[in-house]
């Protein structure tokens, strides 16, 4: 699979380097600052693109070939939002995911069938799992259940 | 029980509508810029305190009492760090969880018994879950399975 990643932050170089451990997939990476791309290390086999995510220069350059699956993981909302809708309506890329950290816009967004992932709601989640877990341990110990 | 939210951001304000939702519960939310208590809304029923999470000062003033579930979830990662120790080993909170995007500081963390959330792992594990989805999908229509 070609899979192209716009933002090398914590998350970006994460998800490039576990996808980019299966040897039939060619990893793109793009971020306008260049040191971002330390954090994949010296092991990364993947390619690395300088280019703003908000220009679209950029996308002419690399996705003129099909790309199978696009995520826009920058830190701005709106450039993974503006990524994503590109990659889907211009370059129709069939997987598309943009992390959108506004619960508000993630749905919005996911009304307009792009998929989103949403750092805020995925926290909150899970936060109130561990707390659900709390009460129950309480109340067992209290001998209610 | 008495529940003290560190952080009223996008995650800090939607925990702590959702937790207050539970009238047993007794919610403060403490944050430096008190604009942020707008995310609230008005018919938020916990209290609000405008205070730096990053001063004793803070907690000196609202943690005297016994406090069940104390999180730290503003955007720094050292605030929420510092804040978490200090609930753990100043006020003796039960449950402390600190929200630590760094996912390497994280884990250390983790090891020291403080509970953390870390976004960028549950992001990373989200989008692996979605694009194993893909796979599978495709491998079916492949006749592979």
């Amino acid at each position: 699979m070609k899979i192209v990643i716009l933002g090398c932050g914590r998350l970006g170089s994460r998800v490039a380097l576990k996808l980019g451990e299966d040897e039939k997939n060619e990893i793109i990476v793009i971020d306008k600052n260049s040191d971002s791309f330390s954090l994949l290390g010296k092991d990364f086999k993947g390619k690395i693109f300088q280019g703003d995510g908000a220009n679209m220069e950029t996308y002419n350059k690399i996705m003129n070939e099909k790309v199978d699956i696009f995520l826009a993981l920058t830190n701005i909302d709106n450039t993974n939002i503006m990524a994503a809708e590109i990659a889907k309506q211009k370059y129709k890329v069939e997987k598309t995911i943009a992390k959108v950290d506004d619960p508000i816009r993630a749905r919005a967004f996911e009304e307009l069938g792009i998929e989103t992932i949403c750092p805020t709601l995925l926290s909150e989640k899970k936060i109130n799992k561990m707390i659900e877990k709390k009460k129950i341990k309480e109340s067992e110990s209290d001998g209610d259940v």
